[in-house]
């Protein structure tokens, strides 16, 4: 960072408001003057010395649905904007990026409720793939994805429920990290699931996840030490993860694979038992769903035709789920989390495509039927890793010019530092 | 204490073998043997100056629903004894008690799976009630508040998921103490419901329960230190809880109020607000009752003709409750829990009757809708504080021979200690 806070700052309010850009659609709110404020203010303190870390003046984003005081959180919602009362607070994580110096500049589109994988938005726009603007972003950190992949700000924080920020930053090209759920206070974020939601950043570099992650988690920021990848042991998951590959996809990963091949200290190919837990409670009607539907079954009552349909019709399934069923289902992810947490016994990092497919176009989910579809393409992967509350982030890989993919790196529940350091380690000889 | 573990244990034994009393209700496996090892074992330590602290010896039986190694797990059901497999372990609380040299003597009758609160048993025989034997004993904790009061050992260490250590020690005459949830680790403790199922003692006084206790919640046990009365600020419960008691206890417990009326450092009346937030709950169908529901549903399905009606027809009322339901009553309740704390800003302990009767002839409870009304009137004070999550004992009070009574005290979700030492003041000022 050799600018400025506030000249990056002013490139960032620029880009946002630049009409051929994705800016209106990315950033829902913009904070001009606090922004000037908070970036002079960063300044002053770096010059004299006196920075408070990392994010000091680091531009970043909030995805629409962290509380700001004062203003009603939307989370990407008209129906919500229509109905909020203003917050009474910061969310604590909005609460820690002031304390650490974080310029906060926007908050970001998503999609409603933050209940797809896709990043479509009726009620405010889908902001287009930076790869191909005709694509849709991923989600639904949709414009948390866009924003850092444009340079609207460095770092943007989103939440990952059941992949929000790892799906937009591999069909961006970028980073996302998903961290455990208990990692990051939830306070003041608009629910998905009381279960599953965790808080995460999208970056430009695992550094940059690293610290915001930090902050985030009420830790101080300090350097990751990437270990010699020559200490870890990878695993490589095998099964219906690697298999619905579409071309890009399955011919990326591979290469991805290969230039990390003789690296490892060791790797070997993991077949994951405990998917069939999952599977077993996903057959019960899941945990995020009735959740899902809970928060929310009120306003679909008194307000249901407002809501992105699609958004609507995957709430709505979750209307018959039975208590018992629920409960079950909770017990199931509980044992699948400790049968998943020995298999970091044998390995520091499971390896996978983090979507099987590329970001598809606008046009190719223009029906719920081919939305549906995609959207359960989108998540297939990453929400693996919410029902087993591990770490997990999305690196960028790309065969040459086509469109972007990620590799994501899985780490042992509540070992999110150690994920970090070896993705750092796997993002520099994957030369991204 | 001044006979030797071993003596006092041969005295269980021979209550237990005793024909005319009610040992073989109340005790469903009883370990001669072991038991006679240990207290040999604790005597020797005792002897030679290395006693393990005030449990070493202690003559102590645990519900029929913890996990002893080797054996099945009953919780007072034929089905399950059938049909479970041996546990692996101990219960924790199990192993705990060991270690600190208790003499566990025999496991204790229960209503099936702990769901109600009169304590009968259709398949094991209900244990008569101390005080007069054709009345129920209250439950489910039944046989462990009969043991205590009959003197087949010192101490019965119990559950407690809506008053089943309260109730029976209230209908018994005896003291019983419900923790705050998170205090006692639950693993081999057959469970009834994940959210509100605690682990406590039942004794014939303060102190052993403070000391029991202790070993549970894995502390080493130290005396209490009871605060003067003078420093101590009690609320008066107001409202439903006091306005269903029968002749008895409605005489009973303003005779204890009025012992200790000029004692406390203040005394106020409190109507709690937060009982609108458990009604709102419970509307929606509660936290326990599809818990228990999900536990047994696949039992029920297979084997449901064998387990006790009136506890079949109960968990089957919450067949039907949708997850959305008890999703929201699960964040009722945290909201209700938070609500309730801030009570304890004004107050140290509040004061309410244990049970709004006394324990019902086995003749009345003989119909399903006898059962039900009388099971309701029962619990109807105690899951209160299963609901918000606040630790609460029961003293026994009585008017002249009438039946016994209990008096609830009930401190802050946490405040365990502080909760027994105050109740150690009263107990010596009720004098009991």
């Amino acid at each position: 960072m050799t600018a400025s806070s506030r000249d990056r700052l002013e490139q960032a309010l620029t880009r946002i408001a630049d009409p051929a850009g994705e800016g209106a659609r990315a950033c829902l709110t913009v904070y001009t003057d606090e922004a000037r404020k908070a970036a002079d203010a960063a300044d002053t303190r770096i010059k004299s010395g006196s920075s408070r870390g990392p994010l000091d003046g680091a531009v970043v984003t909030v995805k629409d649905l962290f509380d700001v005081k004062g203003e009603v959180t939307r989370a990407g919602s008209r129906v919500l904007a229509a109905r909020g009362k203003p917050a009474d607070a910061d969310a604590v994580v909005v609460q820690r990026l002031r304390e650490a110096g974080a310029v906060i500049v926007a908050k970001t589109n998503m999609t409603e409720f933050a209940y797809s994988g896709l990043g479509a938005n009726p009620h405010f726009g889908t902001p287009g793939n930076p790869a191909d603007r005709k694509r849709v972003p991923g989600g639904s950190s949709s414009g948390a994805a866009v924003a850092a992949a444009d340079g609207i700000g460095e770092i943007a924080i989103g939440t990952d429920t059941g992949g929000s920020t790892r799906i937009p930053a591999a069909f961006c090209g970028i980073t996302g990290f998903k961290p455990t759920v208990k990692r990051v206070p939830r306070a003041g974020a608009f629910p998905l699931s009381f279960t599953l939601d965790s808080i995460g950043p999208i970056a430009r570099s695992v550094a940059d996840c690293a610290n915001a992650d930090a902050v985030l988690a009420g830790d101080t920021p300090s350097p990751l030490a990437p270990p010699p990848l020559k200490d870890v042991r990878a695993g490589f998951v095998q099964g219906y993860p690697i298999e619905g590959l579409d071309d890009i996809v399955g011919k990326a990963y591979p290469q991805a694979l290969a230039k990390l091949a003789s690296s490892w200290k060791s790797g070997k190919d993991v077949t994951l038992k405990a998917l069939d837990i999952m599977h077993t409670a996903n057959e019960r009607g899941g945990v995020a769903p009735p959740e899902a539907y809970a928060i929310h079954r009120a306003l679909l009552a008194e307000a249901g035709e407002g809501v992105d349909p699609n958004v609507r019709m995957r709430l709505l399934r979750s209307e018959k789920v039975a208590a018992a069923d629920y409960i079950l289902a909770l017990r199931d992810r509980e044992r699948g989390i400790a049968e998943m947490d020995a298999v970091f016994d044998q390995v520091d990092v499971l390896v996978m495509p983090t979507v099987q497919i590329v970001a598809p176009t606008m046009d190719e989910i223009s029906t719920p039927e081919s939305f549906n579809k995609r959207n359960v393409q989108a998540l297939m992967n990453t929400v693996i890793w919410n029902f087993f509350d591990t770490c997990a982030i999305s690196l960028p890989i790309r065969l040459g010019n086509a469109l972007p993919c990620g590799l994501m790196l899985v780490g042992r529940h509540g070992d999110d530092r150690k994920l970090l350091a070896i993705a750092a380690a796997v993002e520099k000889q994957l030369g991204t």
